[in-house]
C-alpha cells in the first residue's frame, strides 16, 4: 500500500487531462511471465487508470499470431500466466472489463470491415511495419495479418469506443493510423466512434540486467512473480557503474543499473541516501545490491502473495477471463449493431 | 418441372465425380435482382447441386463491400432482393444451409487467423486483384480488404470444411490459392481442413441484350423476376443476326443474340426447329422472339410465383436468412473450436 502510494507521487501527470470516466482500452501481448520492465511500463499503469476511468483490458493472444503464426504452442501458457501477473498486480476484473481477445469474435468483425476502406499505403508507412520485419529476419513476417497488425488493432480500441489509449512514445504511430481510420470510417457512414487520444502514462526506466532495454529476447529480465531468492540472485548479478573498478572509487548513480531500481523501490529518502553514497564512495555495491533485494522484496511481497493464490486455484483465471469476455462480447455486440446499422448491412 | 428435366438434360457432366453427400459450399455477392446471366451460371447449380450433396449457400454482402466500401446504403436491398431471387428460384432452406455472410462472425474470426498465414506474394499473384483495380478505377481498391479478398473467400468455404466449391473458369485462381492456404494451415497445425476441390458446374452462354455478356454494369439485363410484359420488351429489343438485313435473307443462329436463351428454354425439338428455319429464311426473327417470349415466360413463371409468395411476406425472407445463419453459426463454432484447439490458443 505504502508502496504503491510512494510509487505514483514519483509519476509524471499526463500531458492531457482527460474526463473522469472516459472509456480506456488497452491490450498486452501474451509474451508469458511479466517481467519488471511489462510491469512498469504497462502493467502497473492499469492497475492505477482504474481509478479514474472506464478500463478494457485484454491479452493480446490474436496478436500473439501476427509474428508466432507457424508455431503457437506456447499462446496458451503465455496467456495464463500474463493474465495471473496482470490480476496479482491488482487489475480488479469487477471493476475493469478484463479479456481474452480470441474469445470476442466481433475483434475480428470489425477488423474485416475496417481493412475494406484502410488503403495499403496507410498500413505500408506504419515505421513498426518494416523495422520489425529487420528484427525478426528469421520469420517471414510479410503476411497479409502482419501488414494488417494496425486495422486490428484499431478495431480493438473502436470496438469499446475508446476515447484514450495509454501509449509509450513507439506506439503513437499505430494510434495516428487508428484515428485515422476511425476518421475514414466515421466519413462515410456518420460518427459512430470517438477518435481515440493518447493518453501518455508514466514509462519509468526499466534496465535489464545486462543494462540493455529488458526484454525476454534479451534474456535479462526480472519476473515480477520471482521468489525472494531469485530477487537476490538476479540482483546480485547486476552490472554497476562498470567506471567504479575499487570499493574506494567514487561511482556514478546514472551509469548504475541498479540504481533506476532504487528509483522504483526504495523510499524517496533512501534514493537520496544511495545518490550520496555511491558518489562519495560511502557505500560499496554489494552493500547497495543487499538494500534494494530488501525494499525490492518487500515491495513485489503483495503481487507474490495474490499470484499464490491464484496458482492454488487452476480454473480461477479462466473463469475470471471468461466472465470478462461475456462482458467485452455484449458491449462489443452493442458496437458492431451501431457498424452495421450505419452501413447498411442486413442485421440480425 | 418438365423445364427443369429439359435442361438438366442440356447441362454437360462435371468433369470430376465427387461423392454423394460431399460438403459443398458457394457464395453470392449480392448485386440485387438476380438477372438470368446469375441464374444460369450461378443460382441454378445451386438449386440442382441440393439433390446430391450437402449444400451451404451464402450471400456474401462483407465481400459486397470490398469494392463498395465507401458508400454501401444499397447493399440491404441488394441482399434482400437477391436472398429472395434465390429462393424463389428453388433454394430449398431446409435441405440447404441458407445464410448471410455478415450474421456469421467466424467467416471474419477465421479470416484474419488465415491472414497471419498468408503471404503477401500469393495475394499480389491473384490476377483478379490487379484486373479489377484496372476495370474499377474509379474507386481506389488498393486496400487491405481488397487485397484480402481471397483470404476472406479461403475462411468461407473452409468454416464449413468445404470439400468442394462450385467455380467458374474465372475463379479457378481463387480456389487455387484456397487450397495454398488451407494447405499451409494444416502444415502448421495438423489436418483441420480438407483443401476445397473445384466442381466444374454447367455455365451456358447467356448474352446481354447487346451481345456482350449480361451484367448489371452494361445495362443489358433481363431480370430473373421479369413480369411476361417485361420479357416481352426486352426480348423484342434482341439484337438478332446482323448479317440478316431483310426477311428473306437466310440467318446464322451462331450470330443471333436469340438463339442461346432458345437453347435455354425451348424444348430441344423446337429448338431444332428454330436452327433449321432460320437458315433457311423459313422464320422471320419478329415470329422466332414470339416463339421465345411464349417459352421464356412459361419457363420463368414457376420462379414468379414463388416470388410474389415470398413479396406478399415481408418478413418471411428476414427469417429464413435468420434461421439459416444460426445454423451456419453452430456449425462454424465447431469449426472455430478445433481451429483454436489446433492453434493452442486458451479457448472458451
Amino acid at each position: 500500500m505504502s508502496e504503491a502510494a510512494k510509487n505514483d507521487a514519483r509519476t509524471e501527470p499526463a500531458e492531457n487531462e482527460p474526463r473522469q470516466g472516459a472509456i480506456v482500452v488497452s491490450g498486452l501481448r501474451p509474451t508469458g511471465k511479466v517481467h519488471l520492465g511489462n510491469y512498469w511500463g504497462a502493467v502497473k499503469n492499469w492497475v492505477d487508470l482504474q481509478q479514474k476511468f472506464r478500463c478494457h483490458y485484454f491479452i493480446a493472444d490474436i496478436h500473439a499470431l501476427t509474428t508466432a503464426y507457424s508455431d503457437s504452442s506456447g499462446v496458451r501458457e503465455a496467456t495464463l500466466e500474463a493474465a495471473k501477473d496482470i490480476l496479482a498486480s491488482g487489475l480488479d476484473p469487477e471493476t475493469s472489463v478484463f479479456f481474452l481477445q480470441s474469445r470476442v469474435p466481433q475483434h475480428s468483425e470489425l477488423a474485416v470491415l475496417f481493412g475494406m476502406l484502410t488503403p495499403l499505403g496507410w498500413l505500408e508507412r506504419v515505421p513498426t511495419f518494416k523495422e520489425q520485419q529487420e528484427q525478426l529476419k528469421d520469420r517471414d513476417l510479410n503476411t497479409h495479418g502482419f501488414l494488417g497488425y494496425p486495422v486490428l488493432m484499431t478495431a480493438d480500441v473502436a470496438l469499446y469506443l475508446a476515447e484514450y489509449v495509454p501509449v509509450g512514445k513507439d506506439q503513437e504511430s499505430h494510434l495516428e493510423i487508428a484515428r485515422e481510420i476511425v476518421r475514414r470510417f466515421n466519413g462515410f457512414y456518420g460518427d459512430v466512434f470517438p477518435e481515440p487520444l493518447p493518453l501518455f502514462t508514466p514509462s519509468p526506466k526499466v534496465p535489464g540486467l545486462d543494462g540493455r532495454k529488458m526484454s525476454k529476447s534479451y534474456d535479462n529480465t526480472i519476473a515480477l512473480s520471482s521468489t525472494p531468492e531469485e530477487v537476490k540472485t538476479k540482483v546480485m548479478s547486476m552490472v554497476t557503474d562498470p567506471a567504479r573498478a575499487r570499493r574506494t572509487d567514487p561511482g556514478n548513480p546514472e551509469n548504475c543499473n541498479l540504481f533506476p531500481f532504487h528509483v522504483l523501490y526504495s523510499p524517496a529518502d533512501e534514493v537520496a541516501v544511495v545518490d550520496q553514497e555511491c558518489r562519495t564512495a560511502a557505500r560499496g555495491c554489494v552493500d547497495c545490491k543487499k538494500h534494494l533485494i530488501k525494499n525490492m522484496n518487500a515491495g513485489l511481497e503483495p503481487i507474490r502473495d495474490r499470484r499464490a493464490r491464484l496458482d492454488s486455484n487452476p480454473s480461477l483465471v479462466t473463469d475470471i477471463l471468461e466472465e470478462g469476455s461475456a462482458r467485452a462480447r455484449d458491449l462489443a455486440q452493442e458496437t458492431m449493431r451501431k457498424v452495421t446499422g450505419a452501413m447498411g448491412l442486413l442485421a440480425g
